[in-house]
């Protein structure tokens, strides 16, 4: 079977500008090209979008705008995790041989329709994901015996690796009393706990192994793939306190690296809210059950950056299509050993955890030097 | 390499129906059930939506809806060709082994987003698909010397073949002259001479050999693909009379399914406007340069159907992101001798021209019993 490794990234600042969307795209697609100038644009075949952003044919557009005549081009809209699901399809396109090498761009401005969940008429008037972050934190923090204090080290360590990252949208750092003295947005949430709808794009290259070696010596292979999407609506999870699809889509993705969750090295994971941190850690194995603060507050207390070390949504911001291809990226740089002061060392293989709405579909990768 | 096959259908009548995105979705999704009770939805590996709504989340919500638990789930929009689209993605995703069977499904509602090109300002103020139109149809008489009243007869030949296709929007039919005296929206094209903007869905099951044998006798395989976007904005055409993008495709499918034009027994081609349909016929090599026309006349007069048989958009109405999907089910049923008082004989080789805005990207798909 063909081998797909990434080549070649780009990514701009996370920010709360107000700029077109298509200027956004393009921003972090010139940054990759300019970051390797030996690409050939003629050897692109494809060029997917990753947004939530309701401008059409965003994907002739951009390759329009960046001098790229490609085989096929089309936007996916999958919410939080259409930057996976972008990579993905790219992948898949390449070992089919309809491509080579496929461009993926993902970006989203602050202002972004994916941020409000229309359809799921079992929330009732509450439309935006705090209500069922709210829902979630209260049924973790019941179950496990948690403390609000517990889960906002998750936001004091991800604001603190977040320092470190120059695209992040926040660079303060917050103690536990600043996250909870922050504006109480729900019974069990403060903003601090949230992560922030921002303005931002990240785009990644990823090319078949032939085509990789001529683009780069340190090509980093995507080595598991799982996906699994259990309901829309988020009362149709089995559980309030663990996510089904994101345990599903990782036990997927192990067995086709070949890897135990102990392998892993580095890992982002989707902390769109405080309490999904812990349970995304359980719910990959990281953690047992009802542990996953005890792991958190040991990596903050060693400095080990080995959980969301760009500073996770939370910190870096989330602009929904881009998200998923930032961490990939994150990724990428940690196995390519540079990351600078985010560094993980020696880490070999790295995994990353992508979600939509109450963990109602899931994307994990697992990738490896 | 492994071959992939379409295995089951369902489709919707094309409607001017005022019904929620969803439910437009969910009626051809169920009809492809009923037809099929042998297919077993945990069979079903993704679901993808082919859609220009601007509605989040779609393919999860088709999945509940329809009592399926996929593991890849998103939306997918490239305009007019988001169906084909689709059904390429979905190709690729079980030729690399990510999925065994998946499921497409492609709706659209008559007042969708994707009627309006907001992005092309070369246009001017003119943002609906008309204006490229006229410009093509203005060239397009001028270089070949073609009258009103030989492109008309596109429109008079497609609704006579719509009348025998239950779920086309029309089931009129009309002369010449009836055509000539419709509605005059531009200096070069009548209403009779457009495709209409409408409510409808269609969805298609694609299996790999080993699944298909499991579910039909019949399945009918994707044995050419060919994709090409040359440009976004319609001004960057190299020709207004002929279409780059599909030349190209079309080149590239038929060299994958080691056919000649001459083979092709069936073809839907993408006649958005009358002018299409002859110049799609030369660029994609079943008539010389000029001479669509020429072709479409002898068909029309010895009641051949081999070209858009199920009346084409003029005809069937052109609910976007199901038109691709909508051709794709229309070949399957003339190679299955499966197409009634439609039906091309002797059908064993058909085609599908599927493209977006002005012919900037194209898709073109042969399919084999």
């Amino acid at each position: 079977m063909i081998k797909v490794g990434i080549v070649a990234y780009g990514i701009t600042p996370f920010t709360r500008d107000d700029q077109k969307i298509e200027s956004v795209l393009l921003k972090s697609t010139k940054n990759l090209f300019e970051k390797n100038s030996e690409i050939n644009r003629n050897d692109i075949d494809a060029v997917l979008v990753s947004t939530n952003n309701n401008s059409k044919y965003l994907a002739p557009i951009l390759s329009e705008m960046a001098g790229i005549q490609p085989k096929i081009t089309h936007s996916i809209e999958s919410l939080c995790n259409s930057g996976t699901n972008s990579i993905v399809s790219a992948y898949s396109y390449i070992v089919s041989r309809l491509a080579d090498m496929v461009l993926i761009s993902g970006a989203e401005r602050y202002d972004s329709p994916g941020e409000i969940l229309e359809w799921d008429k079992s929330r009732g008037e509450f439309m935006h994901p705090i209500f069922w972050a709210s829902i979630f934190t209260k049924s973790y923090k019941r179950k496990f015996s948690i403390s609000d204090e517990q889960l906002a080290l998750v936001s004091v360590k991800n604001h603190k690796q977040a320092k470190e990252n120059p695209n992040a949208l926040s660079h303060k750092t917050f103690t536990i009393h600043d996250v909870m003295n922050s504006k109480k947005l729900t019974d069990d949430l403060r903003l601090l706990d949230c992560s922030r709808p921002c303005t931002g794009s990240a785009s990644i290259l990823l090319a078949s192994e032939q085509m990789a070696k001529k683009i780069t010596d340190v090509p980093i292979w995507i080595t598991g793939i799982g996906q699994k999407t259990t309901s829309a609506g988020f009362t149709k999870n089995t559980s309030f306190s663990s996510m089904e699809s994101t345990k599903l889509a990782g036990q997927t993705a192990l067995r086709m690296a070949d890897h135990d969750i102990k392998d892993i090295d580095v890992a982002e994971v989707h902390d769109a809210f405080s309490v999904c941190e812990p349970m995304a850690l359980e719910s990959l194995g990281f953690s047992k059950s009802g542990t996953g603060t005890s792991m958190i507050k040991e990596l903050y207390e060693t400095n080990n950056f080995k959980i969301n070390p760009r500073g996770g949504l939370i910190g870096s911001g989330h602009p929904l299509g881009a998200t998923g291809i930032a961490q990939t990226i994150e990724i990428t740089q940690q196995l390519q050993s540079n990351a600078n002061n985010r560094q993980v060392e020696n880490a070999k293989i790295g995994l990353i955890h992508n979600m939509s709405a109450a963990a109602t579909s899931s994307t994990v990768l697992v990738l490896e030097k």
